[in-house]
């Protein structure tokens, strides 16, 4: 196919590098692109700039903050020090955070182990989670990995090396998504379901 | 839903302004972003600040030009200038050129003919065609617009002004797509191809 004038074929060909986007897509957002205003094209463009300039790594919890100093849910003296949700990636402390009765903290482990891929404990957070729990502060751990084969390790993983240091190791419970309907659950899920069941009072 | 850190909630709000982005979607480019080196964020932006300082309008055929003066395909002296193709939008000039063996010039109409939208023929680069026409060197006009009811009186609308110019304008064939099966073509496209049959030799 013939190729666009340079100043488009440009954007497109960086539109291309966003996960899921063929040239179709990036074609179809460049030609957005060129209808913007001059601030929104400025804006877009300082916005992409700003996320490498303006991201820092929470010393805290390893998720994302806005300075150099530990990040919003860290400083906030309000939440619970003692609970820790520990979630594969930043984003996934967004996913908890509309669990708004949650008011614990956070520890974001940069992924799950994953020996196939050459992912062992110390490629993840998991030092820096040692070193919290070591303050002594924090007696709850609940895993939030997802429910993968992955996370699952990364969470029996979690519990051995936890647990003897005096800290309760939680995971999210499996089971049927309220709303959701039994006819299309899959069999694992189902299972799980089966096996955390509880008593009606 | 919480928001994030405000540098990656400004990124997650330009990709939302993309046609077709929602904010999860949005999210995942924005989060894509962060994973990317200094070098590929600074070119995007660039990118981006580009097309709105280095893309102008042709002032022949009104598509796009990487400069002030008219598009490479308007200054190409090898290309037939007595036939011009008019489409809808810029996009569809690069489309008409995987037609690799057309070899005429391009006219970029800017839209279709919509009273119901407010778009008149003054709305349209149609002046602009009756110059060029005007000119004397065109003979023939193939009309190129999208196979829509809007499409379609555009082209009459053409054809109208046009032919008393002594000009041949014709309209790309509607029929079945090559490689289509007759089973999945509708009925309008059947009636279509019905009308438009050849002889065979």
């Amino acid at each position: 196919m013939a190729e666009y004038i340079a100043p488009i074929q440009k954007l497109i060909d960086s539109f291309r590098r966003l996960p899921g986007v063929g040239s179709k897509t990036a074609t179809r957002y460049a030609f957005a692109a060129l209808a913007f205003t001059d601030e929104e094209a400025e804006g877009f463009a300082d916005a992409l700039i700003g996320i490498k300039r303006d991201v820092h790594r929470c010393p805290v919890c390893c998720g994302l903050s806005d300075s150099e100093e530990p990040c919003s849910i860290c400083r906030d003296s309000l939440r619970d020090a003692s609970v820790v949700c520990a979630v594969e990636g930043p984003k996934d402390v967004m996913v908890m955070e509309r669990v708004r009765t949650y008011r614990g903290r956070y520890h974001v482990l940069g992924g799950t182990l994953s020996p196939i891929d050459g992912i062992g404990p110390n490629e993840l957070n998991i030092k820096e989670l040692l070193e919290r729990v070591g303050e002594g502060v924090i007696t709850e751990v609940i895993v939030a990995t997802n429910p993968t084969p992955q996370g699952d390790s990364t969470a029996s993983y979690l519990a051995r090396v936890l647990e003897p240091l005096g800290v309760k190791v939680s995971r999210l419970a499996y089971g049927i998504p309220v709303g959701g309907d039994i006819e299309y659950a899959d069999e694992v899920t189902l299972l799980r379901a089966m096996e955390g069941r509880k008593r009606l009072d």
